[in-house]
């Protein structure tokens, strides 16, 4: 591993969740060390002279190759024991590391969380060089994460939860054509609750955001649901004073 | 200054944004240093062994004699040149610190920014053996603050105002009882906006979470407005769900 221990900011690290949608669910980018069984988000360090959310787009962009002009900070982990881990402290022994890396890596760090929701249609994660792989696993079938990288994750959930009516959770996480079922799936999938499809389709066709488009004529045509796009500056005006849709 | 920096984890602080509520609208707890005119927010650094969080609560009660058993994590500051100043360096190396400890000052910091809402009549601040003085400030007549802390004030402020249906807000800042008038000029403090008299009163009292008590009896006693309480019961059901009281 080529690592200049010197152009970093000891002891502060960045960790990124970025979240995609599928018909499976919420998913969650995670990377596979090579070597020991040990999967982690994508996270580094922050430079010397860099702003720390520059350092988070630059570290989504080498480690995962995504590039994204922003990522949202959500909270910082400052657990004293967030690293402790033991089978981990010996797999990253076996890695034999030069003696500084492994100092550096054994301090203390404390880490800033960033989050973004990104249509999965348009974002090709490539793992990088200490990397084995990298790829999107729903929550409920997250592999072992290695230090607090888990509750890092959850935070985030329940941060984009918190947040619903103010994220532009349909727009970055829906591909540009979708039905009011993906839709209604996708806020079920944030919020763990079934929500009432009558309801749901009422109160959202309201807030008069969308676009209708014409059905694709097909054998039993009538059967197919429409497809919806954000109408994306109305969308973006009720953002502004909150997408209140979900109580 | 008796400081050990070998106890403390270097390059990461915490700085608190205490707010407190009175007649004049909302208002935040400012330290004077002792010797230059350096104003700055009670903050200061992590224990080797300590959490982040816990330490931001013994920050406080060590800086400001604030006993409070949480805080309020609410942003993370890592702007690069966040602490240059140059007026600052000067008046620092006024001070004829130890060399270590100027070197410890003068490495970079990124801050993780913690909130408390506290009731201006259960909180009596005292400055601490580095500071001349603490007080409470309005925004509009806050000093000049040290670093980037006058943007950690609005980035808070910033973030009660997103979170204010779902932040403790009146029970925390008002006293016991209070007026329809003294909640609605609290919610215009921190909106920074006129709210309707009629509507406000009409929608906040259809919350339900309110005890009204018997007017005091006065000479024109029938003009004396209703004092309330909150009932806390219902208050902490409601906000957990979201007082949707304000869009």
């Amino acid at each position: 591993m080529q690592f200049d221990i010197n152009q970093f900011v000891p002891g502060h690290s960045v960790d990124c969740v970025i979240l995609s949608f599928d018909n499976e669910g919420l998913k969650v980018l995670v990377m596979k060390w090579k070597g020991p069984e040990m999967f982690c988000l994508p996270g580094g360090f922050i430079r010397k002279e860099e702003d720390l959310d520059k350092a988070a787009v630059r570290v989504l962009l080498e480690r995962a190759g995504i590039d994204l002009p922003f990522l949202e900070q959500f909270s910082t982990f400052g657990r004293a024991d967030r690293r402790d881990d033991s089978s981990l402290a010996h797999n990253i022994k076996m890695l034999k590391l030069p003696k500084a890396t492994m100092q550096w890596f054994e301090q203390r760090f404390i880490t800033t969380g960033f989050l973004s929701l990104v249509d999965r249609n348009k974002c090709n994660p490539k793992p990088d060089l200490m990397s084995e792989s990298i790829g999107w696993y729903t929550i409920e079938e997250l592999p072992n994460l290695i230090y607090d990288h888990r509750s890092i994750v959850e935070e985030a959930i329940q941060y984009i939860r918190n947040q619903i009516n103010y994220l532009p959770i349909g727009i970055t996480l829906l591909p540009e054509k979708f039905t009011m079922k993906e839709l209604q799936h996708l806020y079920e999938s944030i919020l763990e609750r079934k929500l009432d499809r009558g309801n749901f389709q009422r109160k959202m066709l309201k807030l008069g955001i969308f676009n209708r488009h014409e059905k694709q004529l097909e054998g039993g045509a009538h059967k197919a649901p429409y497809l919806y796009s954000f109408d994306r500056e109305k969308y973006q005006n009720l953002l502004e004073k909150g997408i209140g849709f979900v109580s």
